[in-house]
């Protein structure tokens, strides 16, 4: 009998879980349709429509029967044996991640819940305001409120994690700071220094090895549309799978709509620019392949959902970097290349197009534009100063001055004004704290994921080159995809996908092999 | 203080309705996707929110809290003076209209519900496959279970009304049988002496006047993107507002979306007849100006959304056929068509172009292939039948045989099958029982709010030759659509709107003038 009630309770647990996930997925649709369908009149509309629903599924997700059935299973102790005929660790992990959601929602008061909301207006605005006038003290009273919220709000739903902890924790499950020291500086060491290296190489060599002087082979006129039937071929090549999902344009490109049988990804093309529509809809289509490929058996469940913001990043990033920043991508695409926007690529070769996708900027002042190579200093840039925000060892009004202090260590540049500087992200206008370190670790877990499916798929750069990606599709949907959010960490994922958890090592060396071969370093 | 508390409560009350009619609309945003972007595998997953969503807008329209508010504003008594500063007459009409719905919604039981849609979904499977096998009988169990289940709805809603009354009224506010046995039984009589007439003129003349035994000039070979072109050039002109809606392409054209803010209309354009697709669009525009139109000091409340289906469909109607089927529409268009499909329309006159947008069809066999002429009596015979139905004196097995003599009696011709009788509308399958007359209510309607604007707007027929219809379209919109859902009947519309209650005697006089030119019948 003991074992009876919670097997009883599983199921309707499942089958509430079900429904707000439905309920979750149209807002998902909403958010899709606003960005690429809507009618610009239509604006405060959706916004009164998005609150009555964010309202209806907020009162699910909170609900005491909801409460009472996440217990009734065992809630963070689940056990699989308790679960019914037939359960497994995945429902275990199922009851877990219900139990954590639930705890997220209904930990935060109302009343807590419409300061939040309205410190993120506030922000946006001030934000706005003070990037647009370069006026941080518009600005850091925003960031004050917001430390001090966010700490509040940690030590509700997570007493017993440290403040920053905590924050991680709504991006990145399990994630801990100590783990983040083990991981970023030592990429901030190497990177850092082998952005100096490549500074000197290309100042002397006037640029990547295979194109000197030369220009990007990447920048010029394109047409649009042939621009996006290319992408879109390449996408359906990746598998992304027109049955369940849309592939469209909008002004932020992004993959949303409601799960595996309603992928909704988006992107967008610039005439002058080939790169960057390329390799956004590679991007999101690695988003989409996560979404397409999640548990079948779990399906509406939150164990078949992502893993974190840092897992979903690696996969976007495993294709966009991994593949089609890799030589074979270009030998691959050249020709079709050739093929859409004719004598543009007479006499290019594969090796000029790949240096062309991996040329290194500089200065590099804005994250949102960085390269590869100098992207992590970004991100780890902000990753301290938010920490110190948090334990109180970083005052808000210093943030300027700081900043500009570790742009100029890590690479070797100051932004002219604020605006450039520290107030250029949105991230924190919202007191997304905790957020950023997210996007390092993908490109991490990316290197790592994508050594080790290249040790267990021989032959993998040759089918690359052909534009068969259908193996290494296949392998990340049944090592990563599918296991969706099983575990409690991702270095537990890491563990079962690549038998190690997260090391720096892997993104170093991808770094360094690559960007030394591209710029000629000894 | 007798008037203080029905005004708090009116603000409440607005409240509430404005939320309900936020998720409502996104029911229609949500049924407009899945017609026209959703991909085809999402099928089951939109069912399940769609269901979700349904379940939560029931459970707010049939809350206590709301039945509350309502009473206390004054339900069906609803006083204008005692809901606050300001309120008029559309306040008042706007409880009433609340009280209507929450009367319609809260007196169903759920196991009644359950019931209606279980027998929709094996009414629709029944009924495609009796259409398919040809089988009255695998239909006609459905059919009669439908008529027991609906007298026993409208008895539960509607006590103090005849059952087809009541049924009458969930299409058409305040219809009764009493008032379409005033309308229908004289254009039976008038029309179906005119189709007689015109099927001997045509005989012998080989087709209409302008023609003669001359196809159609709208069949041939036309381009779609064309077709589409042309088409959104003349829904622009008639005023539709890009900025608060869209057009798209869906199976089934339709008028959708979320009201006067977001209104989503689709069509659908054959390369082989330039006819459907745009008077399609023409008629869909008509709809989706209604939409458009909407009172904007009543934005969410149930007093701002249209009268009903034959109003709506009056709106629909009017541009459709008083406009695009006018003679003047055709001197308008026919030099577009020319600079769209070149060479097909040279030599042919703006006569002919008029004569094969009305040709009437002999037979006359499907309502939904119908033309102007004929259809009302394909709405009459539907009316006959179903009054019989649910009075009792028509058993559902004598159905085919009833049809098949109706058909003979007023459209000269039996169809040589039930598929294509009996069994070729969907709507009995769904227990749509008094929804067919609203068609012919509109076209009703269209004919006399049409001549009363024409009397009111001098020179009308000449800016329709020059393609304006902006004055056209504004009073529309003053002197029908702003006034939404403020009276208690379409007669009481109609007569704020033309100064009389609906009378049959314009659209046969419509219908007699036109086709008697068209078919050269003295």
């Amino acid at each position: 009998m003991a074992a009876a009630a919670p097997a009883e309770a599983y199921a309707g647990l499942k089958t509430e879980l079900e429904e707000i996930a439905s309920l979750s997925g149209i807002e998902g649709l909403l958010h899709w349709d606003q960005a690429s369908m809507m009618p610009p009149g239509a604006q405060e509309l959706r916004g009164k429509q998005m609150a009555a629903l964010a309202g209806v599924v907020h009162a699910r997700k909170t609900s005491v029967k909801l409460g009472e059935l996440i217990a009734a299973c065992g809630g963070a102790e689940a056990d699989a044996a308790a679960l019914g005929e037939g359960a497994c660790e995945f429902d275990a992990a199922n009851v877990r991640r219900a139990h954590e959601d639930y705890r997220r929602a209904s930990r935060v008061p109302a009343e807590m819940a419409k300061r939040e909301a309205e410190l993120s207006a506030a922000g946006y605005a001030a934000w706005m305001k003070a990037r647009e006038e370069n006026d941080w003290p518009t600005f850091s009273p925003i960031l004050k409120e917001w430390i001090a919220l966010v700490r509040e709000r940690c030590a509700l739903v997570w007493p017993e994690l440290p403040a920053y902890d905590a924050a991680l924790s709504d991006y990145e499950r399990g994630l801990t700071k100590e783990r983040l020291d083990e991981i970023f500086p030592p990429i901030r060491d190497a990177v850092s220094a082998l952005v100096s290296e490549v500074y000197a190489a290309a100042e002397e060599k006037g640029g990547p090895v295979a194109l000197g002087a030369r220009a990007s082979v990447l920048a010029g006129e394109f047409d649009a549309d042939k621009q996006a039937a290319l992408s879109k071929e390449v996408a359906l090549a990746m598998g992304f799978d027109e049955k369940f999902g849309r592939l469209d344009v909008s002004a932020h490109p992004f993959t949303g709509g409601a799960g595996p049988q309603d992928t909704r990804m988006t992107t967008r093309y610039k005439s002058e620019d080939l790169s960057e529509g390329l390799t956004g809809t590679i991007h999101e289509t690695g988003h989409a392949l996560y979404e397409q490929g999640r548990n079948a058996k779990y399906t509406g469940q939150p164990v078949s959902a992502a893993h974190s913001m840092g897992i979903h990043e690696s996969q976007s990033l495993l294709w966009e970097r991994m593949v089609a920043l890799s030589p074979q991508f270009s030998e691959f695409l050249l020709p079709k290349l050739a093929a859409s926007f004719g004598s543009h690529f007479d006499g290019v070769t594969p090796e000029q197009l790949h240096a062309s996708f991996n040329l290194v900027k500089r200065p590099s002042l804005i994250r949102v534009e960085a390269d590869e190579l100098t992207y992590p200093l970004h991100v780890i840039l902000r990753y301290e100063l938010e920490c110190g925000l948090m334990d109180g060892s970083i005052e808000v009004d210093d943030l300027p001055k700081l900043w500009n202090e570790k742009m100029e260590a890590m690479l070797g540049c100051v932004p002219e004004s604020d605006s450039k500087g520290v107030l250029q992200d949105v991230h924190w206008s919202a007191g997304a704290i905790g957020y950023f370190p997210t996007y390092l670790l993908g490109a991490a877990y990316a290197c790592q994921i994508f050594d080790y499916a290249r040790s267990q798929l021989p032959g993998l750069e040759e089918e690359l080159v052909k534009g068969e990606f259908s193996r290494l599709r296949e392998w990340l949907r049944t090592n990563v995809h599918e296991l969706g959010s099983k575990f409690d960490t991702a270095d537990e994922l890491l563990i079962a996908v690549t038998g190690e958890p997260l090391k720096p090592d892997a993104f170093i060396g991808y770094l360094t092999t690559k960007y030394r071969a591209l710029y000629g370093l000894s």
